[in-house]
């Protein structure tokens, strides 16, 4: 149950800038003030300082409507203001910790639009660690069905700030991320947009959300949105003169923005800012700004660690199809029984026999199995329709028998459903498909949702597609099935309303260490951007960084090292664990290995030891119901010294520390798996001095301990 | 069972014209030739006569496709050429007779692609009545997927004949047929575009089909597809310097035609010629190239007579809307009861109940009541998205309880799910609303697709949404479910694969008498255009032609009389049929309204007495199961008198014949409801001469009698 306190108090204060009256709103702490007035237009505008600093320029607020000429944008006045104050913590089913406090002050003001008389309400919410607002529209006689031709919604910087993007793209994130002046994005964008299977970018200054911002004074700002349903996604479009980014909603097939209709509200804009980056990683605001769980009993939503029949697909070692015969598959015509097995099928009975032996000796929750369904000889790149159903096997993966033979091992199977984008035909089979789960033991799905869009011309980030990946997730919900979708849009929180989102893709994942590569300080970016959203299903644990190794013709390299992909279990925070690489590369290091078996999937606490965007982020967490803690340190793109201490653990406990860490010839590039393994008697007045090369990183497991265990150890 | 014979001979001639050598297949009676070769350029060219008269010139075939350098149209070769001969006699479930003979000679000819090794199979079929052929796409190794950018089949007229024709539309049918020189087309078109609630058209000579011809030396010829599946519509547009149709798909969002898998076959394109206009409505060769029912049991498919809580509606003088009170709904949302009902809705549990208690009175099958579910106040016209849920009913429709009252009266309700276009919508929605229907009582639904399409951009006639029709009327075949899709896409024979689809509207119906009516003769052509493909649920039987009657501010007139509403009952068949006026209207002419109430809906014979497109039809048909006969006239735009033999009854019986008719001074204008109604002796050798006014029409009951019965009634 959750504590909950709720009063009106009188939180703001009226000033008057420039002769126009203003209401501020300040932090529980009084730190962040957000402002709010008309300008001369009657237009909305807002802005925000932290510790008296301004953060947001005069920023203006409202919407231009299609075929309207009443917008929501001028012409308004204040006819009231609300304010509260708001104070609760509550317990997420997983999560970074296990307590997380909401507390904010409010203030809704309700604006009259003179010539229409129409209502709009714009909501603030100011946290200690950000800003959160939203648009309303109450029910009214003047405003019933409406079409959103642009949001006008402004976030006007203070300067030429450092930003960590990517390319504005209505269909994916999967991409490198870029670090520059925002003057730079214009010139540097082409270079920023590598290929991708699906993609849509829309102007030489768009760039998408959540945007990791640093200014020269050493504020850390960042921008995204909470709760998007029903609404389209919104990206950010820079005037790079005045540098002020303008929301830049995903359009529909035909240009329009949203269809809305009142009551009804937008998605929140938020504002996270920190003169400590670590504030950053630490913040719950987008999860506050979404709904609580819609689901009564969560007990069936459970953290999972798997392994899966998966990398060795995307790195070309063995194949999704299961037959190289056939020009073009027409389910429930085509005969596989006649085509010729291609050799390379990865899904079969005996070989995830082997994977499942693999779990089941080294305690893994799961295997995922891809490619197990008909239909994967010509399932990308043609725009099929009737692309998968999502229940026939091939035919040499034998569904019960392998539900059997994984019950016994006491691991469960994970389903995959790649849709193909085809999401007609994919709403169409769900109700099967999720049936067909719960009769074969499956309990979470792995959706995909590679390449263009069915219904054709529509966008992976359309409200079109929102809407389905809700309408996907809540059935999934009245299934008791746990949803980690890839491709899909990128999270807003929405796994506080719907927990059994247990992850996402929605960014560029391992599976890119296989197709040429990305950048060494990536990961170090991520959790600032796409986690600001809710957990990403990165698949770390590679140990084989030269894929040449698994297929002759794969030349890419994995830009990481040992040390920093065991790391990744603790950085990337996620309820949802893989061990991507192959269980035979697990089997030359398994010292090494014992560390992913080790780390904890559920947390009571995480401290954020040390973060700095694209060059370093330190993690301690607290294991959720033992006294286990586990450190995740990845370093950018230079040798660093991460020295730590240890006063997060209990002051009269002794502990064994066991540190995975780059070898001091460590190298991403040349030496990527030069590791060492030190084991230390540690308590919490010890400090750690360790070097991460390039790429690199170190990941220590701490288990309590008596003085038996610990007496042949050093001490740190 | 059916009886199948199926044998090999040689059916072709090889001919030589022009010192291409060309094959020619002849009709098992010889009088229709197919004649197919290929030109200098390898583009296969086909051409029809009929009685050694030419009626399709020589006429191109074949495909643009896109993104393909390799087009499958000219650089054939002929590979091959298979030819037999199919004679069999099938039954339908419910139908115009209760035998069908599909007799035809067939030639498949296999050409090769010669540049890319493709190949393309093009199947002619030969029968008495018209010619039918498709292009097949055999499983290959050069073509897998393929998207047709453009089919180029052409249809070549030997002169500039007569056409009964509405503009091509990738949205609707709902127009009034012109009649007019192909030459005329072009300055008739902008005018014959009258509005629709959802209209595409595209060309200032394009038609649809099918599409009613008469050249000068008295042939008919009617043009239209059969079996149209995951394809999309195939339109006209005239070449009208040369007097050549060429087909037009209906393209996708994104302009494309449709999307194709090898193996692959295209719809059937059907030519049906005679010199006697009877022979197109007797012509069964629309059903006879669709497969045969692929339900096995078919005893749950019943023809119904019906009436229903609609014409109210359609005049205004109720409303579908519950409530005036709501700018928009939004359902789970909306709380309707505390909106104030607007006292017009016309759905409401008492109101349904005398409908009951009407149809039990006088023998009907079903009431259907639409605006029984709620989103009425805002379904049209905001490309809503969730705009049903098919099974909330109104606060004042009790389901319950009038599944209780019809049952007891042995009447049964019939489900309305109008879609509003919003397809996605509507899939998401079916399992459940298919469900209710089953629980509920319900056995058969009329849907509705008014409106644009959602998902945006598709439109009524794209492969994407015959691929929906096709789905939804498969899904409610595994529901047991019988479906009247209205503003589908019009019928290509399919009923006879699936015959729960009992009707359809897809053209001009009666609706539109009650939006500022149709011509006199519209009803003298659907015969010969829409119904070539299927029934249609045309909701005959208005009595009252002076709307405003019904609703003060309505002053549409319905163009017709009282007799020629009769006699659609006859000329219009379909299996479904409706009593469309309101029972406060059948009272004031029940003597009339008997005729309503005797009619046969499903026939063991039809004889089809005269018939001329655009001025007359009249129909006899024998009850099944029966002695029953009942006649239909349909008069054109001038008096008439129609002279019919008898001679289809048995020669040793004495019938009672009851004539329905317009009375002299009969005006479709200003005295439709003036009819004579007499009964007479009858035998097969009577003759009945009978004046039908301009708009009119007669209708006549034949029951088997004996003495005693007919002893005081005049011979005729």
């Amino acid at each position: 149950m959750t504590l909950k306190r709720f009063f009106i108090i009188l939180l703001i204060f009226q000033l008057s800038i420039n002769g126009i009256v203003a209401q501020q709103l300040l932090s529980p702490d009084k730190n962040m003030a957000l402002t709010f007035s008309l300008n001369d237009n009657g237009i909305p505008v807002y802005q925000i300082s932290f510790k008296n600093a301004l953060v947001i320029k005069k920023s203006k607020l409202g919407f231009i409507l299609k075929n309207d000429e009443n917008n929501l944008f001028d012409n308004f006045a204040i006819s009231n203001t609300e304010t509260s104050t708001f104070d609760e913590t509550w317990q997420p089913v997983w999560g970074e910790e296990n307590q997380i406090r909401n507390h904010y002050n409010e203030m809704a003001v309700t604006l009259n639009h003179q010539k229409s008389n129409r209502q709009m309400i714009i909501r603030f919410r100011v946290f200690n660690d950000g800003v959160g607002f939203r648009y309303e529209f109450p029910e009214q006689d003047n405003l019933g069905h409406f079409v959103i031709e642009d949001e006008k919604t402004q976030f006007a910087m203070t300067g030429n700030h450092t930003a960590f993007w990517i390319p504005g793209d209505y269909d994916t994130q999967e991409y490198d991320y870029t670090e520059s002046r925002l003057s730079e994005i214009r010139k540097l964008m082409t270079n920023s947009i590598t290929d991708n299977l699906s993609q849509t970018t829309f102007s030489h200054t768009g760039v998408q959300t959540s945007l990791m911002l640093k200014t020269d004074e050493g504020l850390y700002i960042n921008i995204h949105e909470a709760a998007l349903i029903d609404y389209s996604v919104m990206h950010l479009d820079l005037d790079d003169k005045n540098m002020v980014f303008e929301a830049w909603l995903t359009p529909d097939v035909k240009g329009d923005r949203p269809y809305m209709i009142a009551p009804a509200i937008t998605p929140w804009r938020t504002i996270i800012v920190s003169d400590d980056a670590r504030d950053i990683l630490a913040s719950r605001l987008t999860y506050n700004l979404n709904e609580p769980s819609k689901i009564e009993n969560t007990s069936w939503i459970k953290p999972l660690k798997y392994i899966g029949v998966w990398w060795e697909m995307i790195t070309g070692k063995s194949s999704w199809a299961y037959t190289d015969d056939l020009k073009a598959v027409k389910l429930g015509v085509t005969d596989y029984r006649k085509a010729t097995p291609n050799g390379k099928h990865g899904a079969t009975t005996e070989h995830v026999k082997e994977y499942i032996d693999f779990a089941h000796k080294h305690g893994f929750d799961g295997v995922l199995v891809e490619g197990w369904n008909i239909g994967w000889e010509d399932w990308f790149g043609h725009s099929k329709d009737y692309v998968f159903d999502f229940v026939t096997p091939y035919p040499d993966f034998d569904v019960d028998e392998l539900q059997e033979y994984a019950k016994t091992r006491n691991v469960q199977m994970i389903m995959h459903h790649e849709t193909s984008s085809s999401v007609r035909n994919y709403e169409r089979h769900m109700d099967k498909a999720y049936r067909f789960m719960k009769d074969h033991g499956y309990h979470a799905v792995k959706s995909g949702y590679v390449g263009d869009i069915l219904p054709r011309g529509e966008n992976h980030y359309s409200q079109w597609m929102v809407n389905h990946y809700q309408y996907a997730l809540e059935k999934a919900a009245d299934y008791n099935i746990m949803l980690n979708a890839h491709e899909a849009v990128r999270p807003t929180g929405i796994a506080r309303t719907y927990p059994n989102l247990i992850s996402n893709e929605s960014a560029r994942g391992t599976e890119y260490q296989a197709f040429g590569g990305s950048k060494e300080n990536h990961v170090t970016v991520l959790p600032f951007t796409r986690l600001i959203g809710g957990p990403m299903d990165y698949t770390p644990g590679i140990f084989e960084m030269d894929i040449s190794k698994l297929n002759p013709d794969n030349h890419s390299h994995v830009n990481s090292t040992i040390a920093n992909q065991l790391a990744l279990y603790v950085t990337m925070y996620s309820p949802l664990q893989m061990a991507a690489d192959l269980p035979e590369n697990y089997n030359r290091f398994l010292d090494a290995f014992q560390f992913i078996k080790d780390v904890g999937m559920d947390w009571e606490k995480s401290v954020y030891i040390e973060a700095e965007p694209g060059s370093y982020i330190t993690i301690a967490r607290k294991e959720k119901g033992t006294n286990n803690w586990f450190i995740g340190n990845v370093n950018g793109k230079t040798n660093r010294v991460s020295n730590i201490k240890f006063d997060f653990l209990d002051n009269d406990k002794v502990y064994i520390a066991t540190v995975y860490a780059d070898a001091k010839d460590a190298d991403y590039k040349v030496n990527p798996q030069a590791y060492i393994i030190k084991k230390f008697k540690i308590t919490s007045k010890s400090k750690l001095s360790q070097q991460s090369v390039a790429g690199g990183g170190y990941a220590i497991s701490i288990f309590e301990s008596n003085k038996t265990e610990t007496k042949s150890l050093k001490k740190l």
